[in-house]
């Protein structure tokens, strides 16, 4: 299949789950489930789908790193459990190491919370030419630090300034944060995996009864169950006050892996077709340079 | 002299020079040779003066630093030679090192390039309880670059993106981020130090002559004066763009330094004692350690 049919198959299915007006969003509205109607005998075809997917990335991504013009940050958001890690690792397995950078934000260490909520990420912002990905992201101080106001607390934030109005301000800095991004030549994708409770707990358990899989697998994983419903509120809450045309979210059914999958490489592709890559022009004077260089090492003996 | 009319006389000076509502500010207004009719003969008592708002601002900055949980950020901008370096090193002279972080932002490196515009800056902002220091800052991107163009162009933002529109963005998300900062409990403050041309002249005539003074001087220093006017308009246009009750300017006139060091000290105790500084009280618990601590010592042969 040649590149221009692989983008246009990848626009129609990133389409279907990208959220770019936030206001109408209901999160009761997205089936976990959700796999477009193709059954499991579809799973052959998922997967050279997702092959072919895979290698044009990474043509893309090689002409996005020869330009240096343009950073990518694809920023991944879900609950435990819901395929981020091996999205993460499926789609991008064909790019170029140093074009891509991965940061996990893990629980934040003290040095981390001394500062405002977006300094650790904004640190780790992808150089242009690279792909970032961020596993979980900024967008955890409105979610798990929602879910738990302790948390809020723990952040030193003057009390003064947590008044009721603090989720919406945070919601508004982060739209302008991701508009600046925009405008400086960082283009912004967002990945929120959904999967459903009852999916969760089945692959909790294969954790704990798979000894390969133990370490992947923490009780307070679990715990956080009891917060089911508080996380797709403040889920839904974020993906309508941070969902825009520049930075949109891509819902996408989480239940089965090998759709998941499909899904982000499709929106990922269609991120790169966006942009305007090309492997820099060659002009006069470096096409002399070539020439001199060529006899110069033609001549050594 | 009490701390409470040290306070009151510090924000009698800072009120004059503050700009909290850039609409109708006009740089021409603003004389750099204004010490506010107090003439030479005051230089001892201003001497005074400043010695006094050095030993408050170091009892302020330690309930800072022992509360730990506002920030604070003062932003010097000004032409070559007006003094900022002179200023930062008075004003904070009393203030404890590990409470304080200078950071002098010079020409943008490759790896800063190769990143938005404020990353550089943003990884340098100072941790609760900290004062941090900008020495220039991400408005040389609305000063320097905006004067020469060229510049712009090296910081490899995507020419699609730089319309005309780019210093109203830039101003924009700089307000926007400055906003942000005060939310999550950083205090920001702005300094432009207004030296006049004349007195440029003379300061780079004496770093010509003081044989001490020459590694202050580079030749490129004079050559900007040629662009004096695109400067002046440029700070006039950021000044009026950014400035912000959350986020004020200082205009201070530059050409006395003794004046523009006491105003640099009053709007900073002003700054301080916005804040409701106070060493972190001692709980019940807290004092029963403290005694059984001593106790021990006590014991201890």
């Amino acid at each position: 299949m040649d590149d221009s049919k692989l983008v246009k198959r990848a626009r129609w299915l990133a389409k279907s789950f990208r959220v770019a007006k936030g206001d109408s969003f209901r999160l009761a509205d997205v089936d976990p489930g959700d796999t477009l109607g193709f059954g499991s005998e579809a799973k052959p075809r998922a997967r050279t789908a997702l092959a072919q997917g895979v290698e044009l990335l990474a043509r893309l991504q090689d002409k996005l790193y020869a330009q240096d013009k343009w950073a990518v940050l694809l920023i991944f958001q879900a609950m435990d459990a819901a395929g981020k890690d091996g999205a993460i690792k499926h789609v991008m397995s064909g790019v170029k190491p140093q074009g891509c950078q991965v940061f996990s934000f893990k629980a934040p260490s003290a040095e981390e919370l001394d500062h405002d909520f977006l300094w650790r990420c904004m640190k780790a912002l992808p150089e242009r030419g690279r792909i970032g990905i961020f596993n979980r992201s900024y967008y955890e101080d409105t979610l798990v630090v929602r879910v738990h106001p302790e948390l809020l607390r723990a952040q030193k934030v003057p009390p003064d300034l947590l008044g009721k109005r603090v989720w919406k301000e945070r919601f508004e800095d982060i739209r302008s944060f991701e508009r600046y991004l925009g405008r400086n030549g960082v283009l912004v994708r967002k990945f929120f995996l959904h999967v459903s409770r009852d999916e969760q707990k089945r692959r909790f358990l294969e954790r704990i009864d798979n000894p390969d899989k133990n370490w992947k697998f923490s009780s307070a994983d679990a715990r956080e169950r009891g917060h089911w419903d508080a996380y797709m509120a403040a889920y839904e809450d974020m993906i309508r006050h941070t969902a825009t045309k520049q930075a949109p979210w891509y819902v996408v059914p989480a239940d089965n892996k090998w759709f998941t999958r499909i899904v982000v490489a499709a929106a990922v592709i269609e991120a790169l077709d966006s942009l305007d890559l090309a492997y820099p022009e060659v002009g006069a004077e470096k096409l002399a340079d070539l020439a001199e260089a060529r006899k110069v090492l033609v001549a050594d003996e």
